[in-house]
């Protein structure tokens, strides 16, 4: 057995304990954090300039230095997120149904916490912070791993968020939180499918792909994210143009950014060359299938920006830059079965004024956010209104799309009898008498 | 491309269709299978005769051909389950929630069919009709393989299911119901996972686990049913008896049956001879610990049957068998660990009058079923009031415990909006205003 599996065994039988807690050990623990994280800033800062030194060193890319600094501004939000979780509702214990069997035989079905949570995230140390009081809030034990660049602020974040976890009654079970700091744990991790009951794995397509095929864990994430606008022929253009620039450039790198725009034919003159002005105004390279060329060609009063081709391959890439794709589609059924087709199954819009074709888009397209007239940017626990965010799920089963607290939650049936069993029934003896209670 | 991987990625294309069906659509041609099904008995039961004259002819053991047989009496049930399956309420569209995020953006959070599900059963022919039918009225694509010793039947049914949902109007999609009939289909449909959703293996524990280490695809199901009775120290020892015995020897060969009883100290004198009787005259073999062979040698009145010695291994085992394992413990706690340790996570019961220690049970116990004072046989989906049900769950994503037609949904974002963008928010121009709408 390797260190991380007895490490993964201990927290699995801390689960229990875990799961015990009341809402308002779970809530004070919480509140003992954002204290301790308040009152140790100098030295948490000061963690974080080591690693920042270190990466600078190094000559890492500037996107991953500017993710990897922890400073007051990004402690405070951190604080704040604490708070505002306190806040949230118990995700524990919520009844979700409860149902007479027979005369004194009562089946209650209730949220309870999953077990042990494993969770890989990137070089942004706030994840950890997040991470570790989401788990706390919903019951879970974490074992984490986060970004080596942050190794020093993960190291002290991870060790204040233990140490005040820890009141004289000794509450929290110990094992609620570990961090792993080597790559090498990333693999016994994986072997854990005896005590880590789901991974959530947060970073590069590839590296999500590389934790599904190499561990009988549930996983619970997405690789690709690849969106798009269908454009209707009854859109209103006033709308569309500006959803269609915020759904590619408000944030490049992110997975519910649109890689592809498709537009009914009867609309594509009247939408393209506004939608080129408006695409090129922002950088935004374009490629265009032939028929969108050729009306763009026609329509080009001042010299254009050159179009790029759009081949097959294009429309299965996510770009997570300044490119985009635009294809012309004869019809909204055309457009479903590209998006279906070619898409990861995580946001896609419609523009349109019609409701009945915006029903049906909802319907056909098999995605976890099907949107009319508005950003595929909204894709987002916070905008959803779920508080916090462990991530969004393209996956099918359990949680789909962005998942909240309920995500970390599973359920358990009880049963309260008084001595009934089931031989009378199967012998006609007694007769089950389903009476469903609201709940 | 393998066949089966070209029929798997036509029942997805099909699924997005299918997920469409109205309530009516769909339960008209449930209607329309039980009809068909009682209008050719004759030809159903002459196939099976076959299946089971090649069944006797290479000697298959009783209790196969027992299930193997499919008889107007086994006809007669299976039409009746189709009747109460129209019956059951709409799994799809079922709003879980709807919120405003702001004026004029509306998230609403909808169940819808998960897909395409695989299904692998054993050799009973009802059940084939059973999960077509159950995947039907979920609005999902059935991919089916059964037991290769009821082949004619299958075929036949298959054939009648799949011709009674063609009607006129061609409404339910031909990708709706597939059978396999080699064994060398099932490998080909593990790498299904670009197109298949979920697999449901039944049958052995052997054959569940290389299930789920042989494929990618999410698994719905349980491998072990380790079941335990806990007496406490407070129980009634009028209800201990019979529902010890009743979770023991209702039906030994299901996976809510119990394999281990486990007695507080205090109270294992008063139950243990008692409770011997009762196990013996059920001929049930007891594997007992030291401290309780100790007691029932004391307690021996008149010449009792040897009780073997209850070793680690032996807590560990599914019998599925007349044999059971009784243990003292000095407390609750112990009664917890052991459960939560040699368990499978299927169904404890606690037997007690206390309902702190009731209380304390449920919450520690990490199990999908967590009942008080009644057997652990009623761990099944009809008799916990949902109808059909498509298999037990001991995992804890998705769907624990008896399944029914709602395991069988997802759930998908639907957000309406009117021209809303992220950007608008991101700069401070907007701001979301939340509000939860009761549902």
């Amino acid at each position: 057995m390797s260190e991380i599996m007895k490490i993964a065994a201990a927290a699995k039988k801390d689960s229990f304990r875990m799961a015990a807690l009341t809402e308002t050990q779970r809530n004070n623990a919480l509140a003992r954090i954002a204290a301790a994280l308040d009152r140790t800033r100098d030295a948490v800062t000061a963690e974080n300039r080591r690693d920042l030194a270190a990466a600078e060193a190094a000559g890492l890319p500037d996107p991953i230095i500017k993710r990897l600094k922890f400073d007051d501004r990004k402690l405070d939000d951190v604080i704040e997120g604490i708070r505002e979780l306190i806040a949230l509702p118990d995700p524990i214990g919520r009844i979700l149904s409860r149902r007479q069997l027979d005369e004194g035989l009562i089946l209650e079905q209730l949220t309870c916490p999953i077990g042990v949570i494993g969770v890989i995230f990137e070089s942004r140390p706030d994840a950890l912070v997040q991470i570790a009081t989401l788990c706390l809030k919903s019951g879970n034990c974490a074992v984490l791993k986060g970004g080596s660049e942050a190794f020093h602020t993960n190291r002290i974040l991870a060790d204040e968020v233990a140490r005040a976890c820890q009141n004289e009654d000794a509450e929290i079970p110990k094992g609620f939180l570990t961090l792993l700091e080597t790559r090498e744990d990333i693999a016994d991790l994986l072997k854990c499918d005896e005590s880590i009951d789901l991974i959530i794995p947060r970073g590069s397509n590839a590296f999500v792909k590389y934790i599904m095929d190499n561990s009988n864990i549930p996983v619970m994430g997405h690789s690709d994210g690849i969106c798009h606008v269908y454009v209707d022929k009854t859109a209103d253009l006033e709308k569309a143009v500006p959803i269609i620039v915020d759904s590619k450039t408000q944030y490049v790198a992110a997975c519910n950014t649109t890689e592809t725009i498709l537009i009914h034919r009867d609309i594509a003159a009247a939408l393209l060359p506004k939608l080129r002005n408006a695409l090129q105004e922002k950088n935004v390279l374009i490629h265009a299938t032939a028929q969108v060329r050729d009306i763009l060609s026609d329509a080009a009063a001042s010299a254009p920006a050159a179009l790029l081709p759009a081949a097959e391959e294009n429309f299965r890439t996510e770009y997570l830059d300044y490119i985009v794709n635009i294809k012309i589609v004869d019809s909204i059924d055309e457009a479903i079965d590209h998006i279906n087709e070619y898409g990861s199954h995580h946001t896609d819009c419609i523009i349109t004024e019609d409701a009945t074709a915006a029903e049906e888009f909802m319907q056909l397209v098999d995605s976890a956010g099907v949107y009319q007239n508005c950003s595929t940017r909204f894709a987002d626990g916070f905008r959803y209104g779920l508080g916090a965010e462990v991530g969004i799920s393209t996956g099918k089963l359990h949680a789909r799309g962005p998942v909240g607290l309920e995500g970390l939650e599973t359920y358990k049936y009880r049963l309260y009898g008084s001595g009934q069993i089931v031989e009378d029934y199967a012998e006609g003896r007694k007769s089950f008498h389903f009476k469903e209670f609201t709940i």
